[in-house]
């Protein structure tokens, strides 16, 4: 059994992990911690697993996780997580990192989207962008991965073989996303108080959201080249999914026909990604960690749906892919 | 014109005021304040009134108010009122009170269940119950309403004819109430956040909800003699609408059609009350000032089915009411 | 007193129609006639009305119509409405009719994307198509309006500052909107049904959405040389509104403030048109005929978002306003 | 491995007991049968199930079942249900019947609630009442269970304590339920389209809804004495769960903290039961098979909430919980 320790476990990705862990047949959860503020029995600070999990979540305590665990899921925020990060590798363990802390490969793009300075450059340069379908066998021998964001996951899956195959203007890439509010985290605040977001639909984060360069430097390593992408994300009532609309100018005439076939064989071995035959719908691949994803042709530009739920392949399904494939376990246990 | 000030007009209740008020051909805004951190144009506050309100919400000054508005519709916190409404008063402003502090007779009853010492007896015992279906009358001539809670508005509209008749016993009272989450106002908490509320329905303040005592106060009052009643609200995902299954026993036997046709001539003059021969919905009077009613007998006990608007029947619209009846005007001014 | 029939006013427009016109102090409504199997009284169709309105929906009957009303709110779906109204308009109504029937002035266009032959095609030339912001002078004089489809409504209202000014490239623009499902219409289907539709966001009509000949024939008009658009709907889990976003290609450098500005200054004295200063939300515009727009510049794309509500400015308001033009009302009476 | 076959697959509780097999480590789908519109690959009739299931749904054919499967999950509404049952259990399969065809031993009072003359007497006398809480011993014997209705599942086990110990006045139940709206099937109707349901609550079933005799039935045999229940149900805007407020009147004064000892004890060895310090949510319990429940005494009545999720412990969770027990297996595999 691969003994696995949560890391920030008091918020949505780490009940999400909890959820997973617990129906995963070779792996079992042996040590959560949160800040002090937030620790207490788990089936105090999330009554959904009383009678499931008997855990204490604790304050950190680097020594004693040392002993308990093989792996961290890092779920603490940005900024902070870079901190810890070099303390759990240091005591031996593999992290998977949900942060964007070790996403961005440049520390000048990363200080300015997250306006602070990069304080481990060290293992930025080892850590492994946790996307499967792109990275897996440099996942298989990594110490340390990147767990990708919701909304790249999202994009990446939905234009990789685009990007691969040189298909389209590398400079015409428009991600048009909504998400569910899970997305948001757990902090209450005027924007996702329930009867502000209920009954609406709007856009945020315009020119400037954060995944912007995260999209931007893997859609560039894929295609050889410099990648511009206009992301837009917006946030709507529902709690969870992303559905990303993505539009693309062809290089050349392409039918839908001709998309969905390279699509399909692209992603042919991949057992989480389904290509369909019409639109996804975010309800669909909610609480899994599947990606489904439509592409054709409109009025000569090529439109690319994708659907995923945000926490599971956008967060802790992915995360536990990931670990799963770096202990040389099934990929999808846990995952089914 | 009637001149309206608002005072607390940046949460749901004041933002509500505003909107019926704007539709009122016989009333105009004059003078709207918040708390100092709240203030601003209206339009910053609410986006929703952009280009159809250009006032400015600043912090209460009550001798430049006192030469600009003829009523106070008085939307502050239970606690908070009791310390303005005597100014406002003595300024020579009609007000209509949308806190507890002057609906609840006993100062003992008050005190403990809102923990804290009445600070204004005296306007206490001048303050009119401002429910108009029961006390028209005496709303006319008054100064001073204590305008109902939301709960309160619906339960005792669900069950006057019966008290009133004498038809039910007074202690076999149940209300098994439901509210949309406008009824929590406008401060974001963990409970209230979207993806906590989102999907879900939980019961609160099991045994000791502020609105029980109101109840029983109003109730006793028609029934001339004690009345117990077991208040129950729960939360549910929606933002408007408090809808009251309200069970009790009756004295003697009687059906479903005699309890509809007692209701129907009660209620009969009565412009906001409409009695149903089916369940209402919540949705049928979300935005209106009705209140939708259906009363049946199951297994020789009555139930009764009431439906209101907390923001509308249940708060400013119930105020706007009373501010007309006040004034003379045609009682559904603003409220069509 | 304007006299109001509404033909179709069984349906989630014709609702609309009528809580608008009680509200309205210059009109009132005289006629409701629907298909006989939706056939009743108000109170009995919508309980919403119940105690509001007295009058019956009836099977349409010309001759008693026409010495009943003075003008026709036509909400019957397309393909039918063009059986009926020019024997409204031969009765001496005026007639502002909601289906695409006398929206698009290319039959050719019409019968492919409507699949039908049109039938009407004397009174198609003198429609006049509804959008007072582009088209007021015609309006006035007119006595059949071709009231716009809500996408249309949203996405010309976001685009035609551009179109007029010559500002972007007319074969470059992406229309990405997000609808509530009242757009849908009253009759239940799989993919609306309550728990498909809940928590769940979709893209529809791909490629082949109707509404995209509409914008397209508009926006032409308006840049004076064919204009492609790459109109794509979604499905939202909300009842109202339409949240547009669209993306476009300017022919020279411009800047955001550049963009708000020429937005003010083009919609400077439309009262119904609001240029704000971040992101607008369907939310704020619901149960008004207001329409809230963002324009900026992201990666040198400019980037415009609108927001209206689809029943209110996306159909029965702008029907209302198109009544008040053509009778010299007020343009707001009953749309404050 | 145990070989489940599912006939009805193609509604909500077919969906989820596709779900909960697929997570099971010792049973295996072989067979999926539903009427013949509604035939076709899993992943057509439902996409999330693509790339996780290769079975098809097709019509029924006994024949060729019997030699697949051991135990068949008996999906069909009631009626139709005990047209087919009888077959199944003679070719050998045991049988979980979702449906009220088994549930009600008096056919008296079957044929008067589902106004439909019982045809299947025989194996009526013999199904168990699937509730494993109360009747695990008859279960692992049986090959026949009437799995229990989703309401009766969430009342009865509010009550069972209550009942076992004689505390309550058998004629004073009152259970006021709110379901989410799965609860009322995949087939579209007018009450659930979404904008008619999105938004609103409503009672239904008003005196008359079929789960009352069931719950009745059970009661009294729990307390060995004939039970009166006033069940209301209501329907909100949410997918999944069930909540249960159910008040009655106690033989003797008791305590909150006497119950919630009782309630603690009474279910000490029951994993899927979880008493809870404070009222339990739809939300916690969503996706599970758990029942969560909160007991208190208000105003000299027990209050007793309780939350299961319909879909799981109120239908394909419990039927898989009782194929678990036939076969002596671990009762919660693929439940956890």
């Amino acid at each position: 059994m691969i003994r696995v320790a949560i890391i920030g476990a008091s918020g949505y990705t780490g009940a999400e992990s909890i959820e997973i862990i617990l129906r995963h047949s070779e792996a079992e959860l042996t040590y959560l911690s949160a800040l002090p503020e937030e620790c207490g029995a788990v089936e105090d600070v999330f009554p959904r697993f009383k009678g499931r999990c008997n855990l204490q979540i604790e304050p950190l305590d680097i020594d004693k996780l040392s002993g308990l665990a093989d792996v961290a899921l890092c779920c603490l925020p940005h900024k902070v997580s870079m901190g810890f990060v070099p303390e759990l590798l240091k005591v031996g363990l593999k992290v998977v990192d949900f942060s964007a802390d070790y996403r961005i490969k440049s520390t000048e793009v990363y200080e300015k989207f997250y306006q602070v300075k990069h304080t481990d450059t060290a293992n930025l340069k080892r850590a492994v962008y946790g996307l499967p379908e792109l990275f897996r066998e440099q996942i298989k021998g990594a110490d340390l991965i990147a767990n990708p964001g919701c909304y790249p996951t999202g994009a990446l899956l939905a234009t990789i073989p685009l990007l691969k195959e040189g298909l389209v203007e590398t400079d015409s890439i428009i991600v048009n996303a909504v998400t569910g509010i899970t997305g948001a985290g757990k902090n209450p605040s005027v924007k996702f108080h329930f009867p502000n977001m209920n009954e609406n639909i709007f856009a945020y984060g315009i020119g400037s959201h954060r995944h912007m360069p995260e999209m931007e430097q893997i859609a560039g390593q894929v295609a050889g080249a410099e990648v511009q992408i206009l992301f837009q994300p917006h946030a709507g009532p529902f709690d969870r999914g992303i559905l990303s609309t993505v539009y693309c100018q062809p290089q050349k005439e392409v039918s839908g026909e001709q998309l969905t076939k390279l699509y399909k064989d692209f992603y042919a071995s991949e057992s989480f990604m389904q290509i369909l035959n019409n639109a996804p719908t975010v309800k669909d691949v909610a609480g899994t960690n599947y990606c489904h994803i439509f592409v054709t042709c409109v009025k000569g530009r090529i439109v690319v749906f994708s659907a995923i739920d945000n926490l599971v392949k956008g967060a802790s399904g992915q995360a536990i892919q990931n670990m799963n494939i770096i202990f040389g376990l099934e990929e999808s246990l846990g995952l089914d």
